[in-house]
């Protein structure tokens, strides 16, 4: 390999090396930090995270991807082609960014979310106002100063989903609320006919543990390359595609967060497992994008997990983990595990309503930066919307609007990432089993390599060498779209709810 | 404060907020990262040693520390003076020392150590014979680049024991050797009068590990700023004085090691939790130099965990834990935990043998960079200096000369900071009695406090703001010395064995 691009190479490796090493701090902060290491990570994490800073953004690192990009072609799937490609959008997108905005920004993201912690715990948005005020103005300025381009929500939106702009999001994101709406409200009218009383009750942690270990080995996690254990907010990370951590919580009564809850971060962990061996180290060595890695999580947790087919091996198990539950027959189990009631707070949203919470978010974000509502009536706006798409109007703005943390954290354009995916789960499912017919049956016996295999093969292994958009149209031959979505939930159901 | 030593000050705290980070990796690794980890591990530990380096060793840190030293008096007790040393005496080991021999003897570091663990494995010296021969070589380059000194182990020394000069650490070792000799062997002599029969048997892991959690909380290591886990060989480390991290292993036949490993660590760790609040962040902020940190350990795991009156209290405590040793008397277990016996392993040798392990060490270190010893012919040297101190001869070269990683690891000159720390560990301790003679009855009833607040007063508050010669001065009125030592050995192993 030739020496510019060798260079930048070497380069680009070392800053990913930094940047793992900042991820594994924060790992640690959710898993193992005692309470009073915070002040002295702050520090750490911010020593590390200048020291990516430094090594990436220089004048340096612009020549090397300059004199790289004429060493490679300017078409083709190498390796080499997509690594120049990220170099000059990442670079780019940090050199536009003058360094007191960032610095500006930082500091206003730690502030804001102390702010929000308190809001929330008082129930009280005048609290947070000021602070989201200021968190939207400086978020506006970083979008503008990253350039002109159709939408402003672009820049936004790119952070985390580059490739997909903000018409193509509105335009899946819009039809998945056409066909959502009345699909919520058909079920709503039966709400009474599916129930989850067999699932309540006390389930011994240890065994739930037992489970959610057995479960996600039994999808193909490898624990010589990777762990599971428990934070509070669960999420999962890796080091490497050899050291991927999962995390989950346990909770008494509610036996179904863990194990769903586990499939869920087992779905992002695969992801990272198998991406492939030549981008290992390398910048591309990771999820393609937010929605990418969302539709690996969901169709694991839902398309998978909520299914008939998974239960008719799993349920045996379960029983043998909770003789409690020995009476409960398949059919009921799995109602009770898709039972779907419009809620207030998203993170505890069933698969049927969650898109909806999403798409209230998209609409105000870029509603926001348009200017079209104000940070101030974001209240009254939060509640109109959801009593529009989901008929109930949270009692208080901890329920509302203050419930999520991302808005104070400066993360707008990330929310529409969870909505795409739901609509990339089913594609790539639709189109595993068109290619591979026995996957339900070998869910059924309990059997899930096939789809890993087939997930492996069309995704993971292609790490960030492309968009979603690109995976989604080799993978299926479709854009990216929300009928196959809708269409699923359709027919899921109606069969459920006897629609 | 000043201008340019502000700006020291703030790039210090930075490289050392990056060189904690990169020993976080390193915790990590013992204790939670997954097989697969390491290579991806190795990378971000040298992108982020790298980056620690890059960030200290340039020139313009060394114009921040002149013009620092412009500003700061030149005598006094100030974190400003103590600091300002520190970076120059650091800054100028580092620019000594040529980029390529530092490349070369990190790289020879981790090929050597390979060949060492097959080495042992076959015990076959000859395999490790040319790698050795390599790194003395390596360590002889680096001793002679750091300039003239009046003899060139202290250039190994100063690594680890910085303001103890090779003719000091020979004093206080060759008294060690002159007295522990006859001792050891009057102790030989009796050696079926002492029995450790009592502490054999199976010892539930669980209860081990509450007994383990339980005499580190009444020592005062404080678990809202720190943590107590497994691992393979166990360490301590800290992330930040409020960010401990104590590491112990269980076995169910070994039921002191993992009693007394956890006091040996909690020692450490105490030191680290209790230096001053003024130094957090900066690179003052830590034990002084491993002779300190291992007077600390020492004094906590021997001259307390083994002495009678601290077991008055804790041997009801153990009873309670393992009701199998309700039939031992205080006596007999006193003299159970204490018994002495040669043996070859020194990391499985006594109190009282000990220092005779690490006197060997440090005159063969010392003979091989004269050139009075060739490395060909350690294994010979080895043996007869063990048959002549501890009257035994190792059965095979994986017990003698191949048994320890540091020379692999190129750590020359870290020996001698294990005997220092014992006799500096008497020092203090007949210290502080002469302050508090209050502190054997506190310890006697189960209260550690008194001594722990000695401690903290007299050594730990200073963290690296003194040499040890220094600390030991002002803590005791003397320099550092054998002589307590060896009266304090004398009288517990005549007590214990009648002699």
């Amino acid at each position: 390999m030739s020496s510019a691009y060798s260079a930048l190479l070497e380069r680009l490796r070392e800053v990913h090396s930094l940047e793992k090493a900042s991820e594994l701090l924060e790992w640690d902060q959710q898993v193992c930090m005692p309470r009073g290491g915070g002040a002295a990570r702050m520090d750490q994490y911010g020593a590390l995270k200048g020291a990516a800073h430094e090594r990436f953004a220089g004048d340096e690192v612009g020549r090397l991807i300059d004199a790289a990009a004429r060493e490679v072609p300017a078409e083709g799937d190498s390796n080499e082609i997509a690594l120049v490609r990220w170099a000059r959008r990442e670079w780019g997108r940090k050199r536009k960014l003058p360094a007191d905005l960032v610095a500006e920004l930082a500091r206003q993201t730690s502030l804001a979310q102390e702010v929000w912690v308190e809001a929330r715990t008082r129930k009280d948005f005048s609290v947070f106002l000021p602070s989201l005020e200021k968190m939207v103005a400086l978020k506006r300025r970083q979008a503008e100063a990253l350039g002109p381009r159709a939408d402003l929500y672009d820049a936004w939106l790119e952070e985390f989903e580059p490739g997909f702009p903000t018409t193509e999001t509105a335009r899946v994101l819009g039809d998945m609320k056409t066909g959502l709406v009345p699909l919520v409200k058909a079920v709503a009218a039966k709400a009474g006919s599916v129930s989850d009383a067999p699932l309540r009750g006390r389930f011994d942690l240890a065994k739930q543990r037992a489970l959610s270990e057995e479960i996600a080995r039994a999808m193909g996690f490898d624990f010589e390359r990777g762990r599971l254990d428990v934070a509070a907010h669960p999420f999962s990370m890796s080091c490497s595609p050899d050291d991927v951590r999962l995390t989950t919580r346990y909770a008494e009564d509610q036996v179904l967060g863990s194990f769903f809850g586990t499939m869920h971060e087992t779905g992002h962990g695969l992801y990272e497992q198998n991406v492939g061996d030549s981008l290992k180290g390398t910048p591309l060595c990771g999820g393609a994008t937010m929605a990418m890695h969302e539709s690996q999580s969901r169709l694991w947790e839902n398309i998978v997990g909520r299914s008939l087919g998974f239960w008719k091996h799993w349920l045996p198990r379960f029983q043998e983990h909770f003789p409690q539950a020995a009476g409960i027959g398949l059919s009921d189990f799995v109602r009770a595990v898709n039972r779907a009631q419009s809620s207030c707070i998203r993170v505890e949203a069933d698969e049927l309503t969650y898109s909806l919470h999403i798409l209230l978010r998209f609409e105000l974000e870029r509603d926001l930066l348009a200017g079209r509502v104000q940070a101030a009536d974001l209240p009254r706006s939060w509640n109109t919307r959801m009593e529009e798409s989901l008929g109930i109007v949270p009692p208080d703005d901890a329920q509302g609007v203050l419930q999520d943390v991302h808005w104070a954290a400066g993360l707008f354009g990330y929310f529409p990432t969870y909505a795409l995916g739901n609509a990339i789960s089913v594609q790539l499912w639709e189109s595993a089993l068109s290619a591979s017919p026995g996957i339900p049956g070998d869910i059924e016996q309990g059997r899930m390599a096939p789809l890993l295999g087939w997930l492996r093969e069309n995704v993971h292994r292609h790490g960030k060498k492309l968009t979603a958009p690109e995976l989604v149209l080799r993978a299926t031959g479709r854009p990216i779209e929300a009928e196959p979505y809708l269409r699923y939930l359709r027919a899921k159901y109606s069969e459920l709810y006897k629609l």
